[in-house]
């Protein structure tokens, strides 16, 4: 059945207008005054901002690490960016060296499958180029819609590729329109680090940020923009940027009209390296790498997602509960499993801490939160905005409300908030999905299994197809 | 009568679609498939692109300048506007010390009055900063919406103001929610270059160019940038950037948070500095100030487009015909007129070597062709944009057309084209402003006196109102 | 009659070394083991190093100001720069405009006249240019050996020459062979936020500071670089440099190739901003132009010093005594006389604060304190180091003896010292000029009146000639 | 014997003048005018430059790589080394995985005993880092007095050291007081490149260069620099530094305070790539690595010589003949062997395209070519200048001689000359070392054994020894 969402106040990453939206068979059919058709279903938005449903980049779920696995999978992992406000999760497929790709695959579709609420995509993790995955990659990317490869720069003998990896996969996926993601981080030298720190008897959480100084980061980001600037300007995603030198290097990348983006995440937003020095190994619920950082740098973020240096906000959402899971690491703070929960949180923290605080404008909200990631992966226009054909997936949100964070009201299945106590203003009360509502006022309505796999287009084919003359999606 | 666009791919400056609009009382009252009624005009624009229409915010019309005035006036200059997909300009309301400001604008709105084809509004040239114009200021700014207020930091003698007054303007303007726009190039050292250039007998019109050396537009772009940061961080526009020294400045104010923004003109992306060394004093066609540069400033222009360092594309339309207007400076390069006729092609270049070129993206071309001057000057989101609500401001784009610019075809009231003999690609071929044609298929159906004076917005207040908690429209 | 220095430890800008040195007729006649000639006599210098004397680039000795005068003249200052270490000044001479060049420097010959305890040059102020100034120029810089132009970019209707004049130095002077040097901050900025300040009631003297940003004398350095860079690559001399944002604008100069040179003062090494606020108006003691600045700057200045991007260190000494003088500003802190007495310390504050605590090395030290002044200013080999032909300015240094800074125990003429219980490290003990004793344990035993005037070189001919194939010192 | 240099000019980093050398027991005992001993030896040295003798800190002689060993030995290597004015040189020291390193040190002392016929010193390479390593470094630094270790981020498979290994390598260097040295180029990308260049059938010498880009030598630069610094501000000296890219890196480092040192080679300076591309395989003799660049970057490393942003040149001799070594690379441009030869040219080239074209003074040349490196490698003052008590290492130099750089007459044991045909400017004419003439009229009249062996100072003692108060010397 139609629906006409009323009077609300539509927001995207260009505009900002009061209208009514008409949705049809889950895609948006028209937008305007009036609309009115007598069998749609009538929902008053009046006082809500109308957002296009999120878009993150950046998840972890039922994802092993270190002996575990996260505490959120598809089903809890999707609801609670649902209530967040978020209607589409990226989840990294993790690989092996020596396994098929497809197998690797495979797996993860079995981890969606029949879980998730919301729609969904992967990508994929590359930890070694050989002819073997040279091969498959074409097919992944045009069958499977997989169409962003991640690099590890850092997990030394776990994930970790060489610089030769690095470049071959840019090389590769320059050549087939695929996007390369990397985590920024010189493992080799936190590796050393991380030794040294457990041979001198310094084991408390805090070390964990102690041995991932920001200065690497930078290094490693600086690394990775000039290897892809040679690999005949490919196409780099930098994930969760956290500090400084790395906003430096990917400006200094972009000025010289190389394509590099980057994303940073809420938690390095607005939390800070001294959490990580709370009593009773509860520092522990504050490791994430690379780790938080020292609050300057807070600034220095939100000015690159004002000026455009950063381009995205990703949850990289990776829970683990504390009892149980962050415990591991009690007495050796590089057994903590990596990670936290913030796929929830993300859109609104960024709206509360962004936009009512003036560091960001409205528009520039909708990009960051959903468009540019929209964009970027491929699943533009059919995510990513509020326009006629694309899918109805709509947050309507309360700005004005009030609320604390807190793992009392929180979704995720995660046995602590690490924004507990976190004031903010705005609240996501209903949200749909291609139309349906999976939350309204504030009550899940949506069904596990109802999110779709998203096969993702190319950046030379677009998803939303070319222009005559175009050969690739100018982003 | 309603109308309705029916097919037509609609471009903001963040989607592509295909959709049809329709359109009542000059405003788009909806936008989807179907939205058919019964009395509505049909427009069928299958294979268009349907852009909204381009706001130029840099003209000299009917402006007086070395003891000639320009060869546009209002009527001309927004008809041939019109034929090139621009549906607003804003012009420079020039003022002069000791004369109230009030009395020049009303001087301006004289100029305008009968004559506009398209939505025009006023920018004002601040020449002194004293306790008048202080007290004149803010009844300006409101009632007569005039919200940018523009400083020469060149013209010695004639327009030039000095760093006291630049700063003061800055701090005006931050305080009553205005920009201010600075044209950039240091006049003192500009004034003895170029004395010391006819005293050596050097009186072509390349020594136009070589007595502006870009490095002094540099030096000056990065003065007016630490002037507004230290004015509160007050809002600083530079018109016409055309070099890499420009940019750089530009690029390190923005990077450390300050809300400057720079513009470049079609004269810059596609023409340099050799064709002022054209034979038979034809040199003076391409006299600019700034002046055209040397070649390797295009690129890293475009980069700037690209990456957000520049945002907008002013004509700076300022027209002279060669006869009679730029033949005043025979013998004496100082005595051209400075300015050139751009208006009409404006548009049609940037999609031409931008788009079709890949050197931007199709919504790039929106934000820069008409969304930000929009939202920068307080016009947003009236015009900017195709939302429902907004004027229906429409160009009606065939992106395949070929055709050669030319004195020919062009409908600019001068004797010839700096463009002359450019392929292009895209063409407009209907616009439509406030919902009615003034260009269809090609010819020109619109009336003099019919565009109206655009009061616009402070930043403070927005043209779109604020949010709840919101102060000051973050751009 | 012959002398010889026994046993110190030499110390050059490039060497450290233990010999005797022998000067015979002002001289030094030789360096080496032994070299005991019968006549001549033995002076033991073990334990001291023996460095070449000082050089301060930059004193204002008996200048008016604001209506008053220094309080040290060239007889009290000389004397006290000798005790200090100092064997040569370059006195600033005022110029006034519409006044001969000649008869300003004939003023200022009168000053020093009979009094000077050391030898001194001039620099000459350039307040205007216009022919009279171009035809007087060349004999002033062959015929008087001033080789050095300096222009102010601040003090608005007082000395402040606008960009052309600047323009029109850097341009006469690469001609000539002369170095220009600037006051860098921007006057006009500065001349508004003073008369706001003092609008506003804001008079006392940390007022002074706060009108004054540092970002405009970033901005004025960068203007004076670009210029200078502009005028074929004039040689550039930028005195007392004292924040983050001019040593930046320095470096960018330098590595583009730009001959740009910085000079700072002792006093924004180890003073700051918050001095000024010193109560009962004991902040108008700390009032220099441009101001001392927060604490973070010295960082930036020290560093720079090391990593060679400034060069030299000059006092600019400028004393007032605070009765009767600073005073004068009390209820208005623009009439505070600008200035303060450093000329005995700088050398001692240098050692101490750089070579004992690791900032700097040795070589350094004299690179900065003599020898670099004396190459750019056309003084080298005559001045600046210990070498076979050189005079024989020396300073033996007990690098061990602690002391306090304090007008107890200076030999300014002004009632107070800005280091005032300030401990440092090192003091001259016995200094010579051209061989004779002027300090000898630590007592005043020279005459005034025995200091000579330096004609200077200018640095395409240099003082020490130029070699086959040269037709220019580089520096 | 004593010996009197008469009459020569004599110049160092500082100083330049005319005065007597007065040489006893090897040591300069004097200098000064007059001076004359009955029983010493005069040698007139009017007309004549008297440097201190050249120190070369980067030589591989006797060096077997790929399979074959370089044409010059620790005998025709310092031989042509005297010949071109240089007394001195610091070789390369190889080891191996696995091996002690004092084996590895006794192997290279073996190769120089009887041979050299001026004074030498060693680096070190390190190839791994481990607790044995790390157990022998303390005494290889004190004992056998090699003070710069070596790490290289190149040749993969080979040489080539991972980050952690440098970066551990710089902790312990900090500790100890050594100096870390990288080969500065990405290993693993040119790897790719290389392998990649050959199976496409890319064989001749100019995919040497193209395959070795300047931005990996950037890359890596930038990344050993950030390690360094990272390191407690370890002690960085980036050899052969070739291009913008590495040059920017340091700038950058060194202005924020990091202690990073460059080198560069004659090579770079006035070779460019375009020799690779010479018919008949001739362009092998070009092959270096890094390899030449496009002639652009000359022009950047000469500025960098300038400003101080490189401070040393070495010659990194490795010679290889034409025929039989360079040809083992036929069909296989990776097989050529890397190097050539340039330790007689190295302080000729530098004086006749630096000094005698301007670029730089005749006190930087002394410093660059000789003083920069004693002081960084623990040889000054003994080495590296002219002072009494340093040895007696001197360079008759005649300033003015033209001549033209020939395998027909350059003393190297290698079949050509990659300098063939330039015409320089200024000839050593006699050299000594340590007082005795070991080239005298340009013969050579040295002894092959008469070098030894020198051991360094760390920079925490200096060789010069500490002042008080100092616990470690500034450069």
């Amino acid at each position: 059945m139609a629906k006409l969402i009323k009077n609300g106040t539509i927001v995207t990453a260009t505009d900002r207008y009061q209208a009514n939206v008409l949705i049809e068979d889950g895609i948006i059919q028209a937008i305007g005054r009036g609309l009115e058709e007598g069998d749609a279903e009538m929902i008053e938005a009046e006082g809500y901002l109308v957002f296009p449903g999120g878009v993150d980049p950046h998840t972890h779920l039922d994802m092993p690490f270190g002996g575990t696995v996260t505490a959120d999978d598809f089903e809890t992992g999707t609801m609670a960016a649902a209530f967040g406000g978020t209607t589409t999760v990226i989840d990294f497929c993790l690989t092996q060296k020596g396994v098929p790709l497809r197998q690797s695959i495979r797996t993860w579709h079995e981890k969606a499958k029949g879980k998730a609420v919301i729609d969904y995509g992967f990508h994929l993790m590359i930890g070694e180029m050989n002819e073997e995955v040279l091969a498959e990659l074409p097919r992944i990317i045009v069958e499977e819609g997989i169409t962003s490869l991640k690099v590890f720069m850092a997990y030394k003998n776990v994930f970790q590729a060489d610089d030769g990896t690095l470049f071959r996969t840019l090389l590769a996926a320059k050549e087939l329109g695929a996007l390369v993601m990397v985590h920024a981080e010189n493992g080799d030298v936190i590796d050393y680090l991380v030794r040294k720190a457990l041979a001198e008897g310094n084991t408390d959480p805090i070390y964990h940020a102690l041995t991932r100084p920001s200065e690497i980061e930078g290094e490693a980001t600086g690394r990775a923009a000039k290897l892809a600037a040679l690999a005949n300007n490919a196409r780099l995603y930098v994930v969760h940027v956290t500090c400084a030198e790395a906003v430096q290097q990917i400006a200094e990348a972009r000025q010289m009209g190389f394509d590099v983006w980057g994303e940073t995440c809420p938690q390095y937003l607005v939390l800070d390296q001294s959490s990580l020095e709370l009593p009773d190994f509860e520092g522990a619920k504050y490791v994430w790498s690379p780790p938080l950082r020292e609050r300057f740098h807070q600034e220095v973020l939100w000015n690159a997602l004002k000026n455009g240096q950063l381009q995205t906000i990703g949850s990289d959402q990776c829970s683990f509960n504390f009892r149980g899971q962050k415990e591991l690491g009690r007495g050796d703070f590089s057994k903590i499993p990596n990670g936290g929960p913030s796929i929830e949180d993300r859109f609104t923290i960024l709206y509360s801490e962004g936009v009512t605080k003036g560091r960001i404008s409205l528009n520039q909200f909708v990009e960051l939160v959903s468009t540019r990631a929209a964009k970027l992966f491929g699943l533009f226009p059919q995510k990513g905005t509020i326009a006629v054909g694309s899918d109805a997936d709509l947050v309507l949100f309360d700005p004005l409300a009030k609320r604390t964070l807190s793992i009392d009201t929180h979704h995720m299945n995660v046995d602590y908030n690490p924004f507990e106590g976190m004031s903010v203003t705005g609240e996501p009360v209903s949200v749909l999905s291609r139309g349906e509502f999976i939350v309204r006022d504030k009550q899940f309505v949506g069904r596990p299994g109802a999110g779709r796999y998203l096969k993702r287009g190319t950046y030379a084919a677009g998803s939303g197809g070319l222009l005559p003359g175009e050969d690739a999606v100018q982003l």
